[in-house]
């Protein structure tokens, strides 16, 4: 409607977003109604989604470059989770009063950033103005070859599962930040503070994996709730044994500190770590990945006919974790 | 974080919004974290994103049926102005407390009934929870032959300007909503205000307008506003006659009443007709398109060296409009 419309500010956008786009040739310097995608012969478009909304999965005063990386990483871990490469992507940027020019500047050089890191190109998008939150939604695409896109839900009974890196490092940061462990500061834990405060998708892992992972999804909700996720989908049953699950030396160090924190690594989520499914046959295969990718890659359990994820504690007990997670729908 | 999930709400989000993914094979019935589509041999994609914010580009109240709809119908738009055919969409859901399962369930209804008369596949998308205002963003993907997409940026000096169906419809609706025009009440104007409620992309004739038309827009910001993108764009003037403007017979009546809203004919926007360029000798393959397709489309003036769109009004003298218009950065 028209009292909403403020066309300086809007120019002021393209001033930081428009040369972002500058190298991606099918953006049309984002003067056009849309963007132009030429298809690679012999592969197809894979296509995700994730948003992000302040107050809910980042803070207002948060530093902008950081909420625009993030963005960024989020989807680039699900681009990686089916196997793709990143391709391009859209932003929608939904502004309040409260992003201004300094903000814009600095959400821009953080998204030029990560796009030139992650060799995504920025083809398009739109800007829009709020009474409520600021909310950004990035779509991106990536590409495999035609048919090996990497699914959740074609995981096999007797199947090794697999994650790469470490566990838990981002919700053990938080429980430190919001100060839900005994006695300790998130000062003495810079590893895990630096893991929360910045994903790191495992892009150079996941295209890697086309052909070896059976299924395969990124740990955002926690791995409770993302191997639940394969479970549901391929309709079988998981088992996992915690003593199994890969921990950074930082969060060896906090559990040993406070052992009731083993749920945070089993339910914590904010992980983007990719768990997979592979038959025992092709560990090997896995074994070469993670050393020519330089990203650790454990295996944590089994697949096995039944429903649900188990994950037994160092008790030996299936651990008791409330159901997380969020649905694309 | 963990204290906004809400996995009941999110299950039941899937249950309305899976069903509209379920004939979409790329849609991996949305259980995964990527929809996958598969290229068509020697066509190139197009990619647009429109966001709608309540409060900002609807109301609260509006019935959530005609909400989903208008988003659908706003990105089909930006579509059929790149000659691209429908293809595929990614929805980007933002969620208030407010919207319950009756909302969900109407907007679901109303989204199903655009997606299935246009054509456009649901392939995925995400949902997120907001303290502020509910937020839709939709991507939408569309087809062309490749290096056939219009764009804004490419009319020639001497073109002539050519517009479809009518112009200031929704604006005048939006004038006799807010009063502003003297003592002419809405309910006289059934056909305005179904032009306000609702776009009317004009999806059969984009297309048809490959290899015609030499630059197009969809008239979104108004006719000033989007005329002068193309003219900014492809570094030309433009000229056209108030006179020439196509109008309904209701937008007739009531400019007969109060001259003052030719005003909002001009520069009023929500228009959601296609305005481009061609050369003079197109004419009469631009008569055939709108004998084909059954929408009016009318020649309403030319471009020529130098800058700017200048629209003569009744008495002669360019119309003094101010400044309005989104940029899509």
């Amino acid at each position: 409607m028209a009292g909403t419309r403020r066309p300086g500010e809007f120019e002021a956008i393209a001033r930081w977003l428009a040369p972002l786009a500058a190298k991606a040739p099918g953006a049309l310097g984002l003067v056009d109604d849309a963007a132009v995608l030429l298809p690679r012969p012999g592969q197809e478009l894979v296509l995700t989604l994730d948003t992000m909304v302040s107050g809910v999965h980042f803070l207002a005063d948060d530093p902008p470059d950081l909420v625009a990386r993030k963005l960024v990483r989020v989807n680039l871990s699900d681009l990686a989770a089916m196997g793709a490469e990143p391709a391009g992507c859209l932003l929608a940027l939904t502004l309040t009063e409260a992003e201004d020019a300094a903000w814009l500047e600095a959400f821009a050089a953080g998204l030029g950033a990560d796009l030139e890191e992650f060799g995504l190109a920025l083809l398009g998008g739109d800007t829009a103005a709020t009474p409520g939150a600021l909310t950004l939604s990035l779509t991106a695409l990536g590409w495999v070859p035609e048919g090996t896109a990497i699914r959740r839900s074609t995981a096999g009974a007797g199947e090794d599962i697999w994650v790469t890196g470490t566990l838990g490092d981002a919700a053990l940061a938080l429980a430190l930040i919001e100060g839900r462990s005994a006695g300790r500061a998130i000062g003495e834990f810079p590893f895990l503070r630096e893991r929360y405060r910045l994903p790191r998708p495992r892009s150079t892992v996941g295209p890697r994996l086309r052909g070896i992972a059976t299924a395969m999804i990124d740990v955002s909700d926690g791995l409770a709730a993302d191997l639940g996720h394969i479970c549901e989908t391929s309709g079988l049953a998981a088992a996992v044994a915690f003593v199994a699950l890969p921990l950074s030396g930082e969060a060896r160090a906090l559990l040993d500190a406070d052992a009731a924190l083993a749920h945070a690594v089993a339910a914590g989520g904010d992980d983007y770590e990719l768990l997979f499914t592979a038959k025992p046959d092709d560990a090997a295969r896995i074994a070469a990945v993670a050393e020519e990718t330089g990203v650790p890659i454990a295996r944590i359990g089994a697949m096995r006919a039944g429903s649900g994820a188990e994950i037994r504690g160092l008790d030996g007990r299936p651990m008791t974790l409330e159901a997380t997670g969020w649905r694309h729908f």
